[in-house]
């Protein structure tokens, strides 16, 4: 069999790759999909993903006992518990609790994705489990980075071509690319010698977070700190196993 | 002052660029944009760009004299006098007619970006002369490509690294380039020292094309065999200097 992988640069191209028998891999590399993959690590329960800020107050409003966090546009909202840094999960009183989170871009992506069965939570935190896990479906895969306010992002393009890369190298299956793959991993090949240096000297949203976010930012380039696979069911990402 | 080079890499996106003091530079390499541009090189005085192929034999009924142009799908279509090859305007019948031309891809972008005030066709044909003209002028720029059907197309990401590489190494102006930009540039001093062979490799349109163009790309891929700058206005597409 011939698998697909694509890459999908915006949620806003995501209706022209919808395919209910791919498995939709979701990247937001600074920082919501690091920031998930983190949370599942530090021993978070479930977290809820929601579009809205006000959406996310609402259902806080109904279970105080959910911790609320979020951004936007890079800053935590107003009176929420947290932002949307991965490195706050440390904190101890994350074990076995529920998170509303809401950010800028990856959390619409949920959003416009969930319609699909399969979708999982990428980061280069999960890179190496994520990938070995994919490696042995026998599905199609779309990788669907969530960019800058529907824009291409180079850091969730890098993700797709590291991605893409380890699936192509395994050679378990033989793969089609879309044009969309085969740029990421020419990206890829470029800048993996030192991933940082490239996306400090180049990514515009390496730019906007650097100031505040810097210890963010080196976090969510880290490889494999993480063997769990966040997974999207029904209304919540739950971790692969508990699904 | 600084400007700014922005790739849009599919019409889908345009909305979030959508600017009216920008020029906006439509590239469908393979072929709407190259075909314009041999067109205008060959001695036609106007392309009527239309988005549906109903509206192109609506036009045509009423202006039996106009030539009907158009493809979809990489084909003719059927009752067209032509498709949408390059090559065909070097016959002696196009010297200073209309054409009505409606592709796949291109002539919709063009559409889509009708409402800006400033749109140029660009192409490998005239990519020199095209890029002489936009160093001199003090406006931002945005590269917007067709794509194939809405996704990310290789070989007009390749003309925005080639033409945005261009502007840069003018250093007549300072840049500020977004992501899509950088990573044009990337793919394209990987694939500059043979545009065809790295085509031909990867990109899925290369594919789509060769059975039965594989003429119509070797000329595509040709550099400046035109000095002519066509721009759109109002309902159609013109030379530059007749504006």
């Amino acid at each position: 069999m011939i698998k697909k992988i694509q890459v999908c640069i915006s949620p806003k191209l995501f209706n022209l790759y919808d395919d209910n028998n791919s498995i939709i891999v979701l990247v937001d590399i600074f920082r919501a999909s690091s920031t998930i993959c983190s949370a599942f690590e530090n021993g978070v329960k479930e977290i809820i993903p929601v579009g809205s800020v006000q959406e996310a107050i609402k259902l806080k409003s109904k279970n105080k006992e959910f911790v609320l966090c979020g951004e936007r546009d890079g800053k935590k909202v107003k009176n929420f518990d947290y932002g949307n840094s991965p490195i706050i999960f440390s904190k101890k009183i994350f074990v076995n609790k529920t998170v509303i989170l809401t950010t800028t871009n990856g959390t619409k992506s949920i959003d416009i994705a969930r319609k699909c069965k399969n979708i999982v939570i990428g980061s280069f935190l999960n890179i190496t489990s994520l990938s070995n896990w994919l490696i042995n479906q026998d599905k199609n895969i779309i990788i669907l980075c969530a960019g800058w306010k529907g824009k291409f992002s180079l850091e969730d393009t890098l993700f797709a071509g590291n991605l893409s890369n380890i699936l192509i190298k395994a050679e378990k299956h033989n793969y089609s690319l879309c044009d969309a793959t085969i740029n990421s991993i020419y990206l890829w090949n470029f800048a993996k010698k030192d991933k940082s240096i490239f996306l400090k000297e180049n990514a515009s949203h390496y730019d906007r977070l650097k100031k505040n976010h810097n210890d963010d930012i080196n976090f969510c380039l880290k490889d494999d700190i993480s063997t769990k696979i966040p997974i999207v069911s029904n209304k919540s990402i739950k971790l692969l196993r508990n699904v």
